[in-house]
């Protein structure tokens, strides 16, 4: 089973405590919107979708032991709460987007006469749940549907029936602590182990927060998958030496013409892929997919403190007084990327924008 | 004036000790062979050049202000001091190398009748001296070849009669901290500052070591030359973003034919650079070009002990349990490299054995 960084069942949830990962592995009890707050406030769990559905949950702990007089001081007390869990990082818009949606959900319920109020805290659980569900679903899909991809490439490279077991290459973390659960390019390297068919993964360091060296690496070795820790300098020397099928990296988001925003480093280790003839797929949920961003030329790129790059902790790593360059994101562009893995399916960055928009009015 | 890692004047020797580096910059006074035994021994001198040099005026500072009573006694002593200045890193080869030849000099200059046992002093601590002098020198014109052929390539690429200041991208530690003074990539860096033609200088982390945020960076820094560190994850966007003229590099090992051994990553970044229609130099003196080895399919690649991916200094960085790869270099192929600056100019690598035998020749 895959790590669990989010642990729910009705009434009760726990996160794992990512700000002692990797040394120690704690969970902590979240009893309600107070500690959601917190945990969320202080990055003890991370990852856009974990934020809001942890957010979500903590609320849906919360109301789950009260009564309530009346869908009127029901729908009051979701409205202040959710309000207060986007305070907790007002940039986490998938809090945000999560709150409105359950405030849509809790004034038609409130609206509906056939609705008591017994029965709109019912539904109100559920949809929390929901989400929960939903994100878990829709990273398994992506990863059945990129398994699948790179298998067959394999096997049609080779002229043969089916691939064997194949070595693949990941970056940063999009597993279980980026996401509700199973991550996302993670799942996939999770389905081809679940099929059998994982020879190896590699993970990059990811400097400057290195998120592979503590977090990938530490899902990794949870599920004793066969894994080896590269750094960001060693892809090109890697893909050289270790017949590696594949490189499978997350986005943070993805535009209409394929072009992709992802951790500083995914583009190099694009362009080195290109070089070495290595297939280079991006795997994201459909809500990362933004089709009202024409190309990549229109995301823009923050650039964050000198200090992530020249402490690690309390400990100074560079000279003092030298200037940094520390962008937190890049940005490939399509024609470097084989396919954008999703939870409906796999597609060339050219078709992207057609297939999604018929899957959308479908 | 460039960093001086080595002071030396005739019966003085300090050195800059490199294990306090980047916070504290302290020079150690080396009395004699004892002390230079110890910095050797403890790295707080590195590099291949600067170990032996150290090593040797150490030898210099500790025979000077002694007098012999006979050249065999001098010459028992300079033996037995080499012999043991070899043993302080017995794989740093360099020193005996500079060790051997010594030796040779001084069996010379004892079975010279001419040379009475002041005058064997004297030629002996000339030796040394002057290989002091020749490595800076050396370095000098490595630097002075190097930013030629990149101002003369802006220029035609161009169509300019000359170029103006240009951005340059180095990796790893090149400079007065890795030689005896001023550097080989590092040097051509330097040089383009002297001409007033460098624009800026990015230097990468080099992971795991971090030679260039540490050492690379704390050299920049002590020159007030515009530079700027970025994350090896980062070669590729910058190469996109910033309009950099030239990548140099220094080696390890060149072999024959052009390819180049050099700390692990410069392979990606050549990859990188050609992506980008980059050019890529290698800078090396010609003592690193080994025409005994046709290619850099014979060089043997080290692969270094995991911890120093896992930890900085006793800070664990990495999840416990997972495996690392850690080879120390890689091996850039020669038709990635634009061009070999060596002391006696810039060689494209099809024609540098060719090239090289004629001037060993000459």
């Amino acid at each position: 089973m895959s790590l669990q960084s989010i642990k729910y069942t009705r009434g009760s949830l726990e996160i794992l405590d990512q700000l002692l990962l990797p040394v120690q592995s704690k969970y902590l009890p979240v009893r309600g919107v107070e500690d959601g707050w917190k945990v969320i406030n202080k990055m003890q769990v991370r990852g856009a979708p974990a934020i809001a559905i942890v957010g979500c949950l903590s609320l849906a702990v919360e109301i789950h032991p009260e009564e309530f007089e009346s869908k009127k001081s029901l729908r009051q007390e979701l409205e202040g709460k959710l309000n207060y869990l986007v305070s907790a990082r007002p940039t986490a818009v998938n809090m945000k987007i999560a709150a409105d949606e359950l405030l849509v959900l809790a004034n038609d319920l409130t609206k509906d006469d056939d609705v008591d109020v017994a029965a709109m805290k019912q539904r109100f659980l559920n949809a929390t749940e929901a989400m929960l569900k939903k994100d878990i679903a829709d990273n398994r899909a992506i990863g059945a549907h990129g398994a699948k991809a790179i298998l067959q490439r394999v096997a049609a490279a080779a002229g043969a029936p089916m691939s064997g077991p194949v070595r693949v290459l990941t970056h940063c973390n999009t597993g279980s602590l980026a996401t509700a659960g199973y991550g996302t390019a993670l799942g996939v390297v999770r389905q081809l182990s679940e099929l059998g068919k994982l020879e190896h993964v590699y993970c990059t360091e990811t400097r400057p927060y290195n998120q592979g060296a503590r977090l990938t690496a530490y899902e990794l070795v949870h599920e004793k998958l066969p894994a080896t820790l590269v750094l960001d300098s060693m892809v090109a020397a890697l893909l050289r030496a270790k017949n590696v099928a594949a490189v499978v990296v997350g986005a943070d988001r993805v535009a209409a013409n394929g072009d992709t925003a992802n951790k500083i480093g995914t583009y190099q280790i694009a362009v080195v892929a290109r070089h070495h003839d290595v297939p280079f797929y991006v795997a994201a949920p459909l809500t990362s997919i933004d089709l009202h961003i024409p190309s990549g030329d229109h995301i823009i790129i923050e650039e964050r403190p000198d200090r992530e790059m020249t402490h690690v902790g309390e400990h100074r790593i560079a000279a003092p007084g030298i200037n940094c360059w520390n962008p937190a994101f890049d940005v490939t562009p399509a024609s470097l990327i084989t396919g954008i893995i999703t939870e409906r399916g796999v597609f060339k960055p050219a078709q992207l924008k057609e297939a999604i928009t018929k899957l959308l009015e479908s």
